[in-house]
């Protein structure tokens, strides 16, 4: 028997949702499921480490990849692209291993076009009003920047009925738990293992 | 906050796929799920408990409650009547209590047209061949029965594909792991959280 494909998750969610927090926690628990590592054309940042971090490209080796269609999805912010690249996320897929890509709502939805299959999550924060807190609490942004973020976050929040899944981010350990459960969950989904039934005669 | 509704999980499965026993060992695992108890006019077997294994009513008090639309499903076997009383599955669920139905093919789809929101799971044994071999290995039906029940159990994996969710029973312990785990993940479903998403604002 092949081994079975991996399962393509997108996990996206407001800033100050604490959705990096929660995919760390879920990674180190379930080593069958990797994180994607993005391309990009910024500069590198002190301590990150190419090929981990990001994968680092130069502009000219970024459009090259937009002109083989080698991205499932891109974007360019402040003059620097951002990309998920296909032939890394393929291989990983291929091997059995479920594959992560953090991503926001835009990005997602592009994703979902290329790959129908792909299964979307959300985190929501527990509130409004804690993720307000939380955004006060970092001590980090102007009260301007804040109130932009609330403004970007009530966006994609708007947008999460285009998702497939809602975990809510209460306590973080939790939350870990319960994306790792939608997803062994979404692969009994019987839309996933049509292919399987019909070997039963 | 009003606590959040329980969900109703309906579990199916053919003869020698093992479902009582996936169902046993979830149940231990967790204590939010539980069993919804048949009602029957069968008498009791030696060492059945009434309100535990089965409600034993008379076949007067069972029609009664037919009348009354009592039940989420009925059927007739051998002239015994068997039948899920709706009432106290609503008051399981009203207090969040999750609460699981195993039963028929047939009876899972009346319940799925009477209650549009009961998650629907089928039990897979590993392989046809496995299922025989269970059923030969149990050791207490003659030949023609267990053909007889091999039949059964094609026609009913034949309608697994209007369930939700498929589950193969490999290994009780992992297979009562991914049952619970599937119930979890149900939970996030975006269209069991549009209430949720609209008091994000």
């Amino acid at each position: 028997m092949s081994k079975r494909r991996g399962l393509l998750v997108v996990f996206s969610g407001p800033s100050g949702s604490g959705k990096g927090t929660v995919l760390k926690e879920a990674l180190k628990k379930c080593e069958n499921l990797q994180l994607s590592v993005s391309v990009t054309t910024r500069a590198p940042r002190q301590g990150e480490v190419d090929g981990v971090d990001y994968i680092f490209y130069s502009k000219e080796k970024f459009k090259e990849l937009i002109s083989q269609d080698g991205f499932l999805e891109w974007a360019c912010f402040c003059e620097n692209y951002y990309g998920t690249p296909k032939a890394q996320i393929e291989a990983q897929l291929s091997e059995g291993k479920d594959v992560v890509l953090e991503i926001e709502v835009q990005g997602a939805m592009k994703v979902k076009e290329e790959c129908p299959d792909a299964v979307l999550i959300f985190n929501l924060p527990p509130s409004m009003e804690e993720l307000k807190k939380r955004l006060i609490g970092r001590q980090t942004d102007a009260p301007e920047i804040i109130e932009k973020r609330l403004q970007t976050a009530v966006w994609e929040i708007s947008q999460a009925d285009k998702y497939d899944y809602i975990i809510v981010n209460a306590e973080v350990e939790k939350a870990a738990d319960t994306l790792l459960c939608t997803i062994e969950g979404e692969k009994c989904n019987v839309n996933r293992n049509k292919n399987l039934l019909a070997t039963y005669k």
